[in-house]
């Protein structure tokens, strides 16, 4: 399946106006992406259980979207077939009182992966340049007058690219997921969430009212991963109108991040072997 | 008491060999910092309960020093009249297997100061560039091999620099200070340790062996400081030969950043006031 089409490393522009959120249509054959999910995701099981037994890399994998975009859905997807102890999961909502009495980074450092872990954001630091950004709430962050400047989110871009550059030169690989759909899109799948009782939990009045800013956060969205767009933490911005598309989207782009770590299964020297070999004997020799 | 010659802010350099860790000479009257000292401590409480009160700006403090500097002394003296609800110290020890699994800005995150609070760390992420440095530990951090590189120190230096950054960006105050004794202060200090049986448990035998590398310790801290010294996050180099000068350095410094800062207890609008007064009224009311 073709990625490199929605990879943004800094070297070419995401324009949301001439994004293509139905993806590829050369590919759409539903049942033959499907078919290579199932392998992908025996692929990957192989690579994460050498990940986490190699214990030098640590991965971090951010997803961000509008609501009903499918992060919840490509988690659970791409995700539901690995060891769950290699991988943590968290999601980030409003920031609670005694997050927003730190600095916003401060609610992330607990959900950053150890070596040999998949650490999986649902929504992110990204917020602070996104909803932030289209409602202003950084007005809301308790910050000293001296922090509200007018270049406030600009700063931040650049907080966070530094964030990154840090994370990277310290063991953690960084990939970032915009899954992108339509406001169309959007619309259908609201509408599913109130005709379908059972995902009636899912919707709130907030969300509707949301989509009047959605201009507002297409921009947000654009000029986020055109600031943060580099080599060490890219970002996909996934063609998500169609779910099957998505998920195997994301999965081929984190198979390929593992086949380029190809972490391998830590070796033991000659000497450790031989010892290997000694408790053998010990085990074998003990009395029944 | 002068302390301005002693602040690296990135326009002047520190050099170890030219530094006179005695201090300024024609302050050395002990008995007269001693007496300024109890007032700036007084002077400081009432900051404190304001800045505490304000809750908008955290300040973070770190010391850092050879072995027998004074952190600790200092650390006791300049801070235990301060209310212990405003205040959290942190010691950084050698790493945990925990937080070796981790990047090493992860287990500084718990110890960040939230809003209104000052957060000291007794040690901090400059022994990535200090001890790390001289005794090449970075080597024993399970990185992988791509981290290793030749300039990793260099770019630790940089990653400090842009964490400092944000943290002033999003409203925390930093200031550094290195307790900066002599090579023939630690052995009296270390002997002292030796004789008084009181302080044995302070001395062990790795801390005589460190004396070797004190060219390449200074040289270290010499380096660090003059590459992470920022108008928004200065260095001050104490001279701490003598502990009661150190410490009404200290002290002064600080005293100077909270007057800078002028926390002020948040003001009620009228309209709230006037709350306040049918508050009194409903109280005084209450049936007995």
């Amino acid at each position: 399946m073709k990625t490199n089409f929605c990879r943004f490393d800094g070297s070419k522009k995401f324009s949301y106006k001439k994004f293509n959120t139905g993806g590829e249509s050369e590919e759409y054959d539903r049942k033959k992406i499907e078919k290579e999910m199932q392998k992908n995701i025996n692929k990957m099981k192989n690579y994460q259980d050498r990940f986490y037994a190699d214990g030098k890399e640590a991965f971090l994998v951010i997803f961000q979207a509008m609501d009903a975009g499918g992060k919840d859905g490509a988690i659970k997807h791409v995700m539901s077939g690995i060891d769950p102890q290699g991988v943590r999961v968290t999601s980030f909502k409003k920031p609670s009182v005694e997050e927003l009495s730190h600095d916003y980074l401060w609610r992330i450092a607990k959900a950053l992966p150890k070596r040999g872990e998949i650490g999986i954001l649902n929504r992110s630091y990204y917020e602070e340049v996104l909803v932030s950004k289209v409602h202003e709430l950084y007005k809301f962050q308790n910050l000293p007058q001296r922090c509200l400047t007018r270049d406030i989110i600009k700063q931040r871009y650049e907080q966070i690219a530094d964030f990154e550059k840090y994370l990277w030169q310290n063991g953690i690989t960084i990939v970032k997921f915009m899954l992108c759909i339509s406001k169309e899109e959007q619309k259908r799948r609201f509408i599913k969430r109130i005709e379908d009782s059972s995902k009636n939990w899912k919707l709130s009045e907030q969300d509707i009212n949301e989509r009047k800013y959605w201009e507002a956060y297409m921009e947000a969205y654009q000029k986020a991963v055109n600031k943060t767009s580099t080599k060490y933490a890219p970002w996909y911005v996934v063609p998500a109108d169609k779910k099957w598309y998505a998920r195997g989207f994301v999965l081929q782009v984190i198979l390929n991040i593992f086949e380029k770590i190809n972490p391998k299964y830590p070796r033991f020297s000659k000497n450790k072997k031989s010892k290997l070999d000694d408790y053998k004997k010990i085990l074998q020799s003990e009395k029944k």
